[in-house]
């Protein structure tokens, strides 16, 4: 094992921050770094939002569901599939050559998509390479059309998820993850081992909060799941990304 | 810059391996790290197909656009977004409780894509420490409904993107980036400016494919975007999302 697998082994999420800010510098190369993932056809189709200002990520953190870490944070990045920047620059070469733009299809929508994500995570894993932690927050989602005005967000360009990043101020334990057995297939997917391996993750999940929280809770995965599925939630999603001009065939 | 960083920013795509294999264990920590990546509410939302069979891997390769390296390539994973797993872990409890399910929403479906993406990220910064070569290729997604039949992928489970994974041999220059300047705003979204920024960007890429090409190929990044835009790909998409029981509301 070498220090970049180990780091990454080492991922928890950080949810509290001291106060000390991180750098011009910091942000930077954590943007850098994400910017060497790879990218479809190098359309580099995202864009992140760095926000700073307090009374902005106090705003963010109340659209988010009310999550404090945001606005404890140094800073909240906010990552968005982008397909604006290449509907602009591309608009007058194809004008010109009288060709139409399919800037707007389903297949665009997953290239940005999945582009943020890539950059995303490596700029994560360069954020804790210094030092620093990060937690994922989905719930910009929540009241995303209030949440993309606030920011001025474009058509074409939606928030997938946001960021914290600061200094941590607390050391979580790791939590669990599925046996690799169960996400991991031998060529072809394998129906049976899949479902049979969260039986065994429900036992370890069971256990892990047992002792998390001294008995308190002890729900398996699988129930927990269950949980989720049975709420409807963000259901405005289809209507948010078909205003912003996402997906139209 | 430390270690970490230093490798994230030296990622170049390698579409040439040798014949040297990565061994099992290999395999088994770079799927590992690639879950330690970070997962909306821990749904864990992904499956990977890790394509070892050479007459698979040759299938594969043909229905990916014919692209030789996934035939070469020591290990070719496929990344799928994975909500069938969820589906079938959760049934009964739902059932017991006479709820049902949300599963099928287009919140799901981005959730289960970026957390393929977010591991699969990590998987390749896993396979890179170890002295990997990593390039993704899109093209599972070209004829995407023989490609998840050959692979048996049931409903609610998509391929995302392919990636190939073996011992480099080549040594390809690093590709420039987009300036940071064009996609990272401050607190709020800058039209201006990343637009603006294109067009240093556009000078960059002239120079760095003149240099590379001898002077035969100078397009700007711009114009090569506006004829990825004219052409329109991956057209099935939605329709087969649609079928594969994704984004019904």
């Amino acid at each position: 094992m070498n220090d970049i697998i180990t780091q990454l082994m080492s991922h928890r999420s950080i949810r509290k921050f001291t106060n000390d800010p991180i750098t011009k510098e910091q942000l930077h190369s954590i943007i850098a770094a994400g910017q060497m993932a790879s990218s479809s056809s190098n359309v580099q189709a995202f864009s992140v939002i760095a926000a700073t200002d307090p009374e902005l990520k106090k705003k963010l953190a109340v659209l988010a569901g009310n999550q404090a870490y945001v606005e404890q944070c140094s800073v909240f990045l906010v990552w968005c599939a982008d397909l604006y920047r290449l509907q602009e620059v591309t608009s007058d070469h194809l004008k010109e050559a009288n060709q139409s733009s399919h800037v707007d299809t389903t297949e665009n929508f997953i290239v940005a998509t999945v582009d943020a994500a890539l950059a995303a995570q490596n700029a994560a894993v360069a954020a804790e390479s210094m030092g620093l932690g990060i937690v994922y927050i989905g719930g910009v989602r929540n009241r995303i059309a209030e949440l993309s005005e606030l920011l001025g967000l474009p058509e074409l360009v939606y928030p997938v998820f946001g960021m914290c990043v600061g200094v941590p101020d607390q050391e979580p334990g790791l939590r669990p993850r599925l046996p690799v057995e169960a996400v991991l297939h031998e060529n072809g997917y394998n129906k049976e081992q899949t479902v049979e391996q969260v039986k065994v993750y429900d036992g370890t999940m069971k256990r892990y909060l047992e002792e998390r929280t001294n008995g308190a809770k002890d729900t398996p995965w699988s129930q927990v799941m269950a949980d989720r599925l049975a709420e409807p939630i963000r259901l405005h999603m289809r209507e948010f990304l078909d205003e912003k001009g996402f997906m139209k065939r």
